[in-house]
């Protein structure tokens, strides 16, 4: 049904991206000022002092959003053409939520080097980029090879959603009286978006100078638990290893729920059932995040005995959605001319975000704002900014 | 004064370049239509049929206008972020006159084979390619080896100027009587703009079954005429060779002028006096396109004898101003999603936009309409999309 009505709203207005213009061109004069002669000196400006590019041109308002087309929602690896309306839909949320200018760009990328060489050559006018539905592995070494390039580089589904779930674990934890430091999580799925959640739990242990922040993290794939009886990890999951699983506990994604508190799903449809919940600690929270359909549905988690539960749909309480965080972390960043966007300013997002929602707002149903909650952005934006401009 | 005026006004809106949106996003339903769950069925849709891009995203309306910064209006290479202003003139220009979605991108290009490599990679997601401000002969290079990509790919500094200059020589020979089969026709400067005005001049001649389009075409460098005497010729010049100076003339470019018809200037300011108007044919068309100031100023050329005098500036009567050409020639490719902008199709464009100017309005003054009238863009676009529908 849904489908139906987006092809048809898309085929109507042919996509749903355009560009705008911020000057008239009625006469001459305006020709003149906009284009030549007067541009020349706009440009020679810019070529003295680069840093002029942020408020003489579009630069300093607009970020890529780049695709390779390989890991796009849940439809796998479609080409980079098919990707574009997501591209652009997430170039209108950005305008919507935040008013920055987003370009949308898909890469037929060779390889990762490629990828990487294509996005760095495209770089110098834009103020950040967004990366976008890029699998793992690549999607990790991309983004890291180009935190050099003088602008911040952002794979979204990787910290889009580790920012906007750490907000709704920390707001978890104030509805059911439980501390962070605390608990027992577990997250099934180590892909992109469950590495980064996994490291970003970590960051706020660092940021308080402890060694982990929860009692304990255990990250499960599709062989059950990330462990050292494992023989068939790759190097990211090594290093995950390397600061997780502290007891070294191996088994199913069964064994590692047992007695937990918290299970944050980034992985496939109904994996979970009654009998998980009921084995979990008591009050557990559940944010289960597989698109279009859940780890578990809300009822039968709640029936079991779910606290909290969240999911990445709107039909439901307590959506996980990126459009909480990447609009406002871009604007902040933007704003400050940040170089990168580090771990401190997204740690400043999350909290900005759960304290956007005063005590008598929070409830098991509501841990989150909703994502069409026009106010939300500039706080995020404020909280990021002002981190940059610490650390710069 | 008009540089202090025109870095004011960008800096007043940081640049003249934005994006806006076709959908509105107030609800949730929305949300749901533009970007997930609906949005999967527009990429799916798209998996299946890469031509449906054209109707269901932004490709379908969207040229990127792509420079590496190498020749930036009479700047020269002052690299790409200083560039961009000039890109983002183009993009608001396209937009005007001819509601085509223009994507601004700078290159910072390590060579001509990268920045060949990094075009085609970010090619699926536009409908065309605007090539501006690159180097010769690199610019050569580019466009050739981008030929195959399946969508146009247009560098305007050689086939923009080229085109509205060759609508401009056709209206002077309709108002001084002059056929241009019979014209001696001289054009300064053998880099891009020079270069693509003699191809153009030698496509009406194949287009009618003709060897020489013009009596006599002898192109100038800054070294003289291009000749069978010359040592130093590059392989873009020797090509030139091959099919112009069939007398095989060398000498200056006095020597070029005596006796001529037709002074074509994409070269520098006051290179003309009063003496080689005076040694031209009766009635001489001259086209001084150096900017800011021309080969040879109006008045001087006028008083000498000149029928008609075209210039690159505003100010005086018929500005030779690509803005004539590119917007339509881009609306019509895109309508008929066409995938490159054959010589046939220039030729359209050049042919469609003298007969603009109906013989009531054709002057001396008048071989081109004003760089603003709203009406151009839309008669040039149907005449390249008719000759573009005969074609495919």
């Amino acid at each position: 049904m849904h489908y139906k009505n987006s092809i048809k709203l898309h085929e109507e207005r042919r996509g749903k991206w355009e560009m705008g213009s911020k000057v008239s061109l009625e006469s001459q004069e305006d020709l003149s000022l906009a284009y030549t002669p007067g541009v020349a000196g706009v440009c020679t400006e810019i070529e003295h002092d680069s840093n002029r590019a942020y408020s003489l041109s579009m630069k300093g308002n607009t970020v890529a959003i780049i695709s390779d087309g390989t890991a796009v929602l849940g439809l796998g690896n479609i080409g980079p053409q098919a990707a574009l309306p997501v591209m652009e839909g997430k170039a209108i949320l950005f305008k919507r939520f935040a008013d920055v200018d987003g370009v949308p760009i898909v890469i037929d990328s060779k390889s990762t080097q490629h990828l990487i060489e294509t996005i760095r050559a495209i770089s110098p006018g834009f103020g950040g980029i967004n990366l976008e539905d890029i699998a793992a592995p690549a999607c990790f070494e991309v983004e890291e090879a180009l935190q050099d390039i003088g602008i911040p580089v952002f794979h979204d589904d990787q910290h889009g959603t580790a920012i906007v779930l750490l907000a709704a674990l920390i707001n978890a934890a104030r509805v059911t009286g439980k501390s962070i430091a605390d608990m027992r999580v577990v997250i099934n799925g180590a892909g992109a978006a469950g590495t980064a959640i996994a490291r970003l739990l970590r960051c706020i242990g660092h940021d308080k100078g402890m060694c982990t922040p929860v009692a304990e993290l255990l990250i499960c794939d599709t062989k059950g638990i990330i462990s050292s009886s494992r023989t068939d990890l790759n190097d990211e999951k090594k290093k995950l290893l390397s600061w997780t699983n502290s007891a070294n506990i191996s088994g199913s994604l069964a064994d590692a729920l047992f007695g937990a508190d918290v299970f944050i799903g980034v992985s496939k449809a109904n994996l979970l059932n009654r009998d998980h919940i009921l084995s979990m600690a008591p009050k557990p929270i559940i944010f289960a995040m597989a698109n279009p359909v859940p780890e578990i549905m809300p009822d039968i988690a709640k029936e079991a005995g779910a606290a909290v539960v969240g999911t990445g749909r709107s039909d439901f309480p307590n959506q996980v959605n990126n459009c909480l965080a990447f609009p406002g972390i871009f604007r902040g960043a933007l704003d400050a001319r940040a170089k990168t966007i580090s771990d401190s300013m997204k740690l400043a997002a999350a909290f900005a975000l759960a304290d956007y929602l005063s005590a008598d707002e929070l409830s098991v149903d509501r841990v989150l704002p909703s994502a069409l909650d026009r106010g939300v952005a500039s706080v995020v934006a404020r909280a990021v900014y002002d981190q940059a401009k610490k650390e710069s």
